[in-house]
């Protein structure tokens, strides 16, 4: 963990010739690490430091960790459109959060990396500053991360934003979906757009964030197309897609102990992750007419021309998580958390089905 | 953690028309799972599962974990042009170990992210399994990991690949330089090479390994240049310089409690790092003459006509590690490590200073 940048470019044969400006790099590592800062625990025993980050632990029984790696995707292309870079940070830390939830972690901390070719400091202190808002939203501390300048590998302005995270549990109360049973129901909870997942088709279906390697894009027209206002959205395009992804963990940390499976709904959507929590033998039956598919995944339907398997097998299509719960306490589980609503029940088989 | 890529290319407006194969991505997951079981430990409750990995601590007194990000950085060029991919593997898990045994810490765990356009699949299982088997080689768990492909940020063939390692320490075995004093002596531990860092400079030194987002080099030619055969490196310049980085855990573990502080040779070199370990008003004072440069660095620093701060200031010029070690126990410290050798000592002052 240095945040040293690496780069490549020009003419005399110093490594400041060739791109690294080491009194520049130094700005730049303690602009990031007074913003990480603020994203802190007790526990923190260096933050930026030298090589590593340290966080003391604490007392446990039979402590588990839980560790999870992700990025933000090609979101990160239309984030950029629009000159946005702290919401991304926002995206990486809640679905980092959300993937280690789901085995009934609570977060202890993240690092992150940087990859990219030509952001400008404020850029990458901003996606920095996203990652540390985010993280002490969930009380999680930012204890490390590296930036690397890498213009032979990213196209001018391109950039990945990796976020790594760990988090606790003890080993009673882990979540394996080892509980799961037949009659078993099974809870959603609402996504707030997209999260994280099938912007590249979302990209192609509205023409934005298309810029690649050696293809530049215009800039003005695809702003264009984000600043678009829709009535059904209430607002535009590009605000409705770069919602940053909700996090879960304030809403289900009263009710984990009631979870038996979580099923983060990423890549792939409901058919995608849903099977992916149950023991053999068991399957999920999902109801689709048990809720209302949010706007933007209708927009998006309609404009791509895009056949109903191929979004619930892309998009969340408005669920972000599906928890199986024991029938006798889906009651008291609703009542506790207002936005839950039941979609389907855990019946013998494999793989998944629609009802 | 779900190892699910993320394509944008061609035509129709599904979402497999945008490049995702689910079924193809489900036979590569497989087969990274397997190559990922091979680096496994009993802590392991769930090695590469639906949404993170999990890892049962087991009974410390005052556990402090240590965790560092880092990636391989342009080295991965060089290794492309040369179809080798399972090395940087190791450079990657071996350069984060090291980060996290600066501060006495053993590993843990590990987990990878691979961000990519248009490797194949024998190419991404390759780089797993060169993060395998270096993990295995130091006890440490692959515990997870991700593929993301992302046409719209890299070039094709091009990748990044991102590591992330937990190791743990007694919280009174930490190394965190606080017990430098002046008079310590300070240890070298020779590096095989350049390790990770320097490689944009030397890419451009010797013309090879420059392919850039629209930019494509000449891959027979800069096979050519790795690939011509220099006496003095004893071998071809390509196999000195994509030589793994060491890991120095093996060599230092039974000396551990006897570091008063540790510096890891990454990129700024010895005045880079050296400083980075010592409380206010304690500095290094190096002596050069205490070793001779290895032909590599000399073989760069003609070829490049480079001046010699500037090579002292990017490449560790045959110095992996910097050890701060009481007088008193030099000579023990010297005797168990046959290859480690004096090269300064701690005097007052602030910022790094050649003897």
């Amino acid at each position: 963990m240095s945040r040293i940048g690496m780069t490549s470019e020009p003419a005399k044969q110093t490594y400041a010739g060739a791109g690294v400006d080491t009194a520049a790099a130094d700005r730049l590592i303690s602009r990031i690490a007074s913003v990480a800062a603020t994203a802190r625990r007790p526990e923190v025993l260096s933050d930026v430091g030298p090589f590593a980050g340290l966080f003391r632990l604490g007392t446990y029984d039979d402590p588990v960790l839980v560790a999870s790696t992700d990025s933000v995707g090609t979101k990160v292309k239309l984030a950029s459109v629009l000159d946005r870079y702290e919401s991304v940070g926002h995206d990486l830390v809640n679905h980092c959060v959300n993937d280690i939830l789901t085995s009934g972690a609570e977060p202890l901390f993240f690092l992150d990396y940087i990859g990219n070719f030509g952001l400008s400091d404020d850029q990458k202190v901003d996606l920095v500053r996203g990652v540390a808002e985010a993280c002490r939203a969930v009380n999680c501390a930012l204890i490390g991360g590296e930036t690397a300048d890498m213009p032979g590998t990213y196209a001018e302005g391109d950039y990945d934003l990796v976020g790594f995270i760990v988090g606790i549990c003890e080993r009673g109360n882990v979540i394996d979906g080892s509980r799961i049973e037949e009659g078993d129901a099974l809870i959603a909870l609402p996504s707030n757009g997209l999260h994280t997942n099938g912007y590249s088709l979302v990209r192609r279906i509205f023409g934005a964030g298309l810029s690649a390697p050696g293809q530049p894009a215009d800039p003005e027209v695809e702003r264009a197309v984000l600043e678009a206002h829709y009535p059904e959205l209430g607002g535009t395009l590009g605000d409705a897609l770069l919602l940053p992804h909700r996090c879960y963990l304030e809403t289900l940390k009263p009710v984990l102990s009631d979870i038996r499976g979580f099923a983060h709904i990423t890549g792939g959507g409901l058919p995608g992750n849903v099977p992916r929590i149950f023991p053999d033998g068991l399957v999920a039956r999902i109801d689709r007419s048990k809720w209302e598919v949010p706007a933007l995944f209708k927009l998006i339907q309609e404009r791509g021309n895009v056949a109903d398997e191929e979004m619930f097998g892309t998009f969340n299509m408005g669920v972000g998580a599906v928890l199986a719960v024991a029938p006798g306490d889906v009651t008291g589980f609703c009542e506790k958390l207002a936005e839950a609503f039941p979609i389907g029940e855990v019946v013998a088989g494999d793989g998944f089905a629609w009802a």
